[in-house]
C-alpha cells in the first residue's frame, strides 16, 4: 500500500487553519452587516459606503435615509423580536439541559454496563490481537463527546438566531436603498451563520479528536467509537430545536394568519395583529436556530460515521493520520470553496432587479458545486494513498483513491440535483406551482388536492438521485463510501446555510417593514426577497433531507458493524416487523407534531380574537396589542408539545434495542429511513409550493396570476388556506423527520455495544433467544 | 408424520358444497330484495311481508306506499344509474380486455423463454430427484389461470355493480317504511354481493385446480406454480377497477360538490345538479365494482400464496390432498360462518332506531370473528396432520396443527382490531372525528391539519396488529403462516363485503330519495344509513389494506423462494436502492391518481358551471340538466387517466426484474409494502373522518355539533372542503395502493422463473453480475 502525499503534520495544521479562516471570514461578513446602523444619530455612516459596490446610482430613496422615526421603529421591533427569541431559546435550553444531563447519565450507565464497569483493558472488537481501552473508557468519552456535540449544537443555533435578529431590521433599512442592497445585507448575514457553523463544527471535532487521542493513544478503534457521541449530542439538540422551534413558529404563524388574514382581512405582519411579534420570533427560533442545529447535526454525524468506519479500515489499522482525517480535510476544503463562492454573490456580481435574485442564489449552488468537485479531486489525490482497504461487514474491501473521489463527488452532485428539483417544484417561476395556483380557481379543496399531488410527485427524482448515490458510493467503498457521499453533499454547507438563512431573514425584514409602516415599494422589495427565500428554504430542506438519508444509512451501516450482525434479512420476522413499524414511526411522529401545531394555533387564535374583541381601538390602530401574551402562548405550547415527539424518537431505539434486540432495531432504522425521507420531501415541497402559489397570485406578475388575483379574491382566499395547511408540513413535521431518521440511527450506533451484549430481552425470555 | 382426519374424498366434496351453499344463500337474499317492487302496479306486494320481521308497527308512511309518482321516479333514476354504470364498465372492459390479451401474451413469452420453449420435462426446482412438467407447460397454464382470474374478477365486479344498482332504489322505497326496513334491504343486497364473490372465487379456484391436475398429475409443484396466475389475473383487473372506478367516482363527486354545494348552495344529490347521475354511477363502479375486484384479488392471491408454499412443503411432497387444500377449506368454513352471521342481522335482531345501525354492523364483525375462530379450530384439527413440515427458504420447518390454527386465528383477530380502530377513527361517535369537526371552527386549514394528523395517527395500532400477526405466524409456520394469516383475515370476506357494499348502496339510496323529491324524513333515514356506511366503508378499506399487507408479504416470500435467493439483505446496495425506490412508488402512484381526480374534477366543474349558466330555468327546476355529458366526461377521464398509474404498477416489476434482477426487485417489493400500507391506511381514514365530521355537523345531534352547524355555517363550509379533499384520498389513491402492493408482488411471483434465469441484465452487462 502506498502513502498519502500530504504529510500528517501538514494535515494537523491545514484543518484548524481552514476552520480559523472560516471563522474570520464570517466575522468579516458580520462587520459589513454591522455597518448598517440601527441607531439613528449615526445613520449617515450606514449610507456612507455605497460607492464601493457600485450601488449608489441605484438608490431610490422612498423614505428619507435619515428618517429617524422609521429607524427608531425598526430598532424597537428588532429588539422585541430578538428578546422574544432569546427568551424562548433560554427557556428551551433549560428543559433541554435537563434532558442532556439525564441522557448523559443514561449513556454512561448503558455503555459502562457492557463490561460491568470494569477498568481492565480488553481485546479490540475488530483487531482481536490488539488491546483496546476498557468499555468504561468508551462510556466516559462517549458521554463527554455527547455533551460536547450538544453544546456545540446549542451554540450554533443560538449564534444563528442572534445573527438573524441582528440582520433583519438592517435588511429592512437597506431595502430603502434598493433591492440589491437589501439582498446583500440578508445574504451576508446568512453567510455569517453558514461559515460560523461549518468552521465551528469542524474545529470542535478536530480539537476533540486531538484531546481524546491523548488518552486513547494508538487505540483508534476506541477513540472514534467514543467520538460518535458528538453526532448524537448534535442531533438530539437539533431534534428539540427543530420540533420546539417548528411548533413555536407555526403556532404563531397559523394563529396570526387565521384571524388576521382570513377573519379580519388585514395584511400579513400588520402591527395590529397581536401574534405578529410571535410570528417573527418564530422564524428565528424555528427556521434559523432549528435549521442550524439540524445541519450541524448532519455534518457531525456524517463525519463521525466516516471516521468510525475508517478507524477499522486500513487507515485506522495502519494509523495513517492524513487518510484517517480525510473527512475533515474535505470539510476544510469546503470552507475555502464556499468562501470563494460567496464572493460571487457579494462582490463579483450585483443584483440590479428583483428577477435576478433567484438566479443569483441558484448560481451560488452551481458555482460551489463546480468548484468543490475540483476541491474533492485535490483532497482525494493528496490525502489518500492510491489504494487502501475499507471495512465492509467483516471483510476488508480494496478501494482506490479515485473511487473515493467519485463517492464524495456523487453525493455533492446529488445534492445539486435535489436542490434544482426542489426549486422546480416550489418556485412560482415554473408550471407545477402555477398549476397549483390555477387550481385555486375552483376553491381550496382542489388547491389542497393539487398541492398534495405535487408534493408526492416531487419525491421521485430526489429519491432516484439518492438511490444512485447510494449504489455508486456503496459499490465503490461500502458504508464508508456512503458516509463520505453524505459529507460531499454537506461539503458546501456554508453556502447552503447562507442561502437558507437568507430566507427567514428576508421574511423578518418584510415583517419589520410592514410593522414600521414603511411604504408599499419597500414591502414589494422585501416580498421579492422573501419569495426567493421560500424557494431557497425548500432547497435547504431538500439538502437537509437528502444528506440525512445518506447519513443515516452510513450510521446504520456503522451500527450493524458494531452490533456484530452480518446481514439484515428482510425475510426474518424480527427484521420485517422492525421494518414495517419503522416505516410507521414518521407517521406517528408527524401526527404528534401536526396536532401540536393545530392545538397551539387554536389557542393562539382564541387569544388573538380575544384581543381584537376586548381591546378598544385595536383595529383602528389607536391602541397597541398585547404582543407578550402571544409570545408566551407560543413558548409554553412549544415547550410542552415538543416532549412527546422527542420522547418517541429518543426512546424508540432504546426500547427496541433493549427488548427486541439488534435485528429488529435494524429493521426499524431501515424502515423509518425509507419511509421518512419520502414524507419529509413531500411535506416540505407541498408546503413550499402552496406558499409560493399564494405569493404568485399576490404578485400578479403574469396574465394567469392577474386573473386569479388580486389579494382578497376567492382564488386568493383558497391559496391562503393552502398556505396555512402547508405551514406545519413544511416547517414543523417535514423537517423534523430528518432528525428522526438520523437521530435514531446515531443513537443506535452509540448504544450498539450495550444492545449487542444485553439487548433483545424479550426474545431471550420468551423464545430463548430464538 | 400423522395423517389428517378428514379424508381426501370428503374434502373434494365439502369445498364445492360450501361454495354452492354460498351461491344459493346469495340468490335467496336477492330473492328477498326483489320482493320490493319497482313497478308501481304491484307495489302493494312490496309492503306485504312486514309482519314477518315485526316491523309493521314501526311504519311511518310519510309518502303513501302507493304513491305511483315516487315509485316511477325512483325506477327512472335507478335505470339511469344502472345504464351509466353498465356503459362505463363495458367501456372499461374494452380497454382492459386489450391489456389482458397483451399481458397474457407477455406471460406466455416470458415464462416460455425460461427454458427456450422446450417441451421436455425437467427436474423439479425443489425436489431435484423428481421430474416436473416443462417450463412451457408452466407458461401455458399460468397464462390460462391469469385469464381465468381476470375474468372471474371482472364478473365479480360486474355482478356486484348489478346488484347494487338493483338494490339502491329499493332501499329508498323501503326507507318510507322505516329505517329498519331500509337497513335490511341495503344489508341483504350487500350480502348478495359478499356471498356471490366469496363462493364464486372459491369455486372457480377449486375447479381450476382439479382441471389443471388432469395434466399435471403428481407434479404439484408445477400445478400450484401455474395457479398463481389466477391471483395475478384477479389483481390486475382489480387495479383497473379500483383506479378507473376511483377516478370516475371522485371526478363526479368532487365536481358535483364544488359547483353544487359550494357555489350554488344546493343540497347534495339535488336533481338540478348535472353531475348528480355521474356521482351516483361512480359509487357503483368505484366503491362496489372496484372494491369487489380488490377483495376478490386479495382472496385469490392469499390462497395462491398459501398453495404455492404448501406444494413444496410436506403436504405437496407427500401428496396429502386434504392438508394441501387447507386454505380452501378455511374459505369454505368462512362461507358457512358468514351465513350464520348474516342471520343475526336479517333475522335474529332488528333495527328499531337510527342509533342501532352502527352497532348492528359492528356486531356482524364481532360475531363472524368469534364463530370463525371456532371454525378455524375445527378445520385445523380435522384437515391437518398433527405435525408436518413447511418450506422455509430452503429448509423444511416442523410445524404442528395447533400452530397453524394460531396463524389463521391471529390474522382473523388482527382484522377485527383493524376494523375497530378504523371505526374509532372514522365514526363521529368518538372524539377523534369530533375533534376534527371542532377544528372547523377556525376554518378549513385547521380542519385539514387535524384531519391529516388523525389519518397519520390511525396508522399506529393497525401496523402493530399487522406486525404482531406477521411475527407470530411467521415464527410458527414461516411464509405459509403469513399466507394463511392473510386468509384468516379474509375468511369472513362475505360478511366484510356485505357491510362494505351496504355503504354505497345506502349512499345511492339517499341520492335517489333526494332526486325523486322525497320528504326530509326519508332523507334523514337514508343519511343515517349512509353515515354508518362511511364507517363500514372505512372498515372495509382497513380489511383490504391489512389483508393486502399480509398477502403481499406472503407473495413476496413465495417470490423469493421461487427466485432462489436465500436472503434479502438490506445492507447490500442492490437491495437498499430497491427498498428506497419501492417506498417511493406509492407516492408516485398517489401523485398520478390524485392529479387525475383533480383534473377530471376541473373538467366536470366547467361542464356543470356551463350548464347552470347556459340552460335557462335549471336552477329553478323548470328545465332538466344534461346528465349524459357529465357521465361521458367521467367515463372518458377515468379511462384515459387510469393508464399511467396502471402502467407504473404493471411495468415496475418487469423493468426492475429484467434490468436490475431479483435482489433489487425484492427491495422494491419490501419498500412499497411497508411504505404503501401506511399511506393507504392514513389516506382512507383521513377521508372517512372528514366525511363523517361533515355529517356530524349536518346532523346536529349534540350540543357541540349544533354550535358548529347548521348546514351553510362557516364551520360547515370548512367541513365540506375537508370532505372534498378526502374524496380522492379515501376512494381513489388510498384503496388503489393495496392493489399496487399486492399486484407487484404477485406479478413478481409469476415472472420469478424468468427473472431468475434472464433478469438483472444491467448488472450482467456493466458489473459482470457483481
Amino acid at each position: 500500500m502506498s502513502v498519502a502525499m500530504l504529510s500528517d503534520l501538514l494535515t494537523e495544521v491545514l484543518i484548524p487553519v481552514a476552520a480559523v479562516v472560516g471563522i474570520f471570514f464570517s466575522l468579516l461578513q458580520w462587520h459589513f452587516v454591522s455597518k448598517v446602523k440601527l441607531s439613528p444619530e449615526r445613520q449617515t455612516r450606514g449610507a456612507h459606503d455605497h460607492g464601493k459596490n457600485g450601488y449608489s446610482d441605484r438608490l431610490i430613496e422612498e423614505e428619507g435615509i435619515n428618517d429617524h422615526n422609521v429607524v427608531v421603529k425598526c430598532a424597537e421591533i428588532q429588539s422585541a423580536i430578538s428578546e422574544g427569541a432569546t427568551s424562548f431559546l433560554f427557556t428551551e435550553y433549560k428543559y433541554v439541559g435537563i434532558f442532556m444531563v439525564v441522557f448523559a447519565i443514561l449513556i454512561f450507565l448503558f455503555l459502562g454496563s457492557v463490561e460491568g464497569f470494569s477498568t481492565k483493558s480488553q481485546p479490540c472488537t475488530y483487531s482481536k490481537d490488539r488491546t483496546c481501552k476498557p468499555a468504561l473508557a468508551n462510556a466516559i468519552f462517549s458521554t463527554l463527546s455527547f455533551l460536547l456535540g450538544a453544546v456545540t449544537s446549542i451554540v450554533s443555533g443560538f449564534l444563528g438566531m442572534k445573527i438573524a435578529t441582528y440582520a433583519n431590521a438592517r435588511t429592512t433599512l437597506e431595502a430603502r436603498k434598493g433591492v440589491g442592497k437589501a439582498f446583500i445585507a440578508a445574504f451576508r448575514s446568512g453567510a455569517v451563520m453558514g461559515f460560523l457553523l461549518a468552521a465551528n463544527g469542524l474545529l470542535v471535532l478536530y480539537i476533540a479528536i486531538n484531546i481524546f487521542k491523548l488518552y486513547y493513544g494508538d487505540d483508534w478503534e476506541g477513540l472514534f467509537e467514543a467520538i460518535t457521541g458528538y453526532g448524537l449530542g448534535g442531533s438530539s439538540m437539533a431534534l428539540f430545536g427543530r420540533v420546539g422551534g417548528g411548533i413555536y413558529t407555526k403556532a404563531a404563524d397559523v394563529g396570526a394568519d387565521l384571524v388576521g388574514k382570513v377573519e379580519r382581512n388585514i395584511p400579513e405582519d400588520d402591527p395590529r395583529n397581536p401574534a405578529v411579534i410571535a410570528d417573527n420570533v418564530g422564524d428565528n427560533v424555528g427556521d434559523i436556530a432549528g435549521m442550524g442545529s439540524d445541519l450541524f447535526g448532519s455534518y457531525a454525524e456524517s463525519s463521525c460515521a466516516a471516521l468510525v468506519v475508517a478507524s477499522i479500515s486500513s487507515f485506522g489499522i495502519n494509523h495513517e493520520l492524513t487518510a484517517m482525517l480525510y473527512p475533515l480535510l474535505i470539510s476544510s476544503m469546503g470552507i475555502i470553496v464556499c468562501l470563494v463562492t460567496t464572493l460571487f454573490a457579494t462582490d463579483f456580481f450585483e443584483i440590479k432587479a428583483v428577477k435576478e435574485i433567484e438566479p443569483a442564489l441558484k448560481r451560488q449552488l452551481t458555482i460551489s458545486t463546480a468548484l468543490m468537485t475540483v476541491g474533492i479531486a485535490i483532497v482525494s489525490f493528496i490525502a489518500l494513498p492510491s489504494s487502501f482497504t475499507i471495512f465492509n461487514f467483516g471483510a476488508q474491501k480494496a478501494v482506490k483513491n479515485w473511487e473515493l473521489f467519485f463517492c464524495v463527488a456523487i453525493g455533492l452532485w446529488a445534492g445539486l440535483v435535489i436542490g434544482f428539483v426542489t426549486e422546480y417544484y416550489t418556485s412560482n417561476a415554473y408550471s407545477p406551482v402555477q398549476d397549483v395556483a390555477d387550481s385555486c380557481k375552483t376553491g381550496a379543496a382542489t388547491n389542497v388536492i393539487f398541492g398534495l399531488a405535487l408534493g408526492y410527485k416531487s419525491v421521485i427524482i430526489p429519491i432516484f438521485a439518492i438511490a444512485v448515490s447510494i449504489f455508486v458510493s456503496f459499490s465503490f467503498a461500502a458504508m464508508y463510501g456512503i458516509a463520505v457521499a453524505a459529507l460531499g453533499m454537506l461539503s458546501t454547507i456554508a453556502t447552503g446555510l447562507a442561502i437558507d438563512a437568507y430566507g427567514p431573514i428576508s421574511d423578518n425584514a418584510g415583517g419589520i417593514a410592514e410593522m414600521a409602516g414603511m411604504s408599499h415599494g419597500i414591502r414589494e422589495r422585501t416580498d421579492a426577497l422573501d419569495a426567493a427565500g421560500n424557494t431557497t428554504a425548500a432547497i435547504g430542506k431538500g439538502f437537509a433531507i437528502g444528506s440525512a438519508a445518506l447519513v443515516s444509512l452510513a450510521l446504520f451501516g456503522a451500527f450493524v458493524s458494531r452490533a456484530a450482525i452480518s446481514t439484515v434479512d428482510v425475510l426474518t420476522p424480527k427484521v420485517f416487523i422492525g421494518l414495517i413499524i419503522g416505516a410507521m414511526l414518521p407517521y406517528w411522529f408527524s401526527a404528534m407534531t401536526m396536532k401540536s401545531v393545530g392545538s397551539a394555533a387554536l389557542k393562539m387564535v382564541q387569544e388573538v380574537r380575544r384581543q381584537f374583541n376586548s381591546i378598544p381601538g385595536l383595529m383602528e390602530g389607536s391602541a397597541k396589542p398585547d404582543y407578550a401574551t402571544c409570545v408566551k402562548i407560543s413558548t409554553d405550547a412549544s415547550i410542552k408539545e415538543m416532549i412527546p415527539p422527542g420522547a418517541l424518537v429518543m426512546l424508540t431505539p432504546l426500547v427496541v434495542g433493549t427488548f427486541f434486540g439488534v435485528e429488529t432495531l435494524s429493521g426499524v432504522l431501515a424502515g423509518s429511513l425509507v419511509s421518512g425521507v419520502q414524507i419529509a420531501i413531500s411535506a416540505s415541497n407541498t408546503g413550499g409550493a402552496w406558499d409560493n402559489a399564494k405569493k404568485y397570485i399576490e404578485a400578479g406578475a403574469s396574465d394567469q396570476a392577474r386573473v386569479l388575483g388580486p389579494k382578497g379574491s376567492d382564488a386568493h382566499k383558497a391559496a391562503v388556506i393552502g398556505d396555512t395547511i402547508g405551514d406545519p408540513l413544511k416547517d414543523t413535521s417535514g423537517p423534523s423527520l430528518n432528525i428522526l431518521i438520523k437521530l435514531m440511527a446515531v443513537e443506535s450506533l452509540v448504544f450498539a455495544p450495550f444492545f449487542a451484549t444485553h439487548g433483545g430481552l424479550l426474545f431471550k425470555i420468551f423464545w430463548n433467544g430464538k
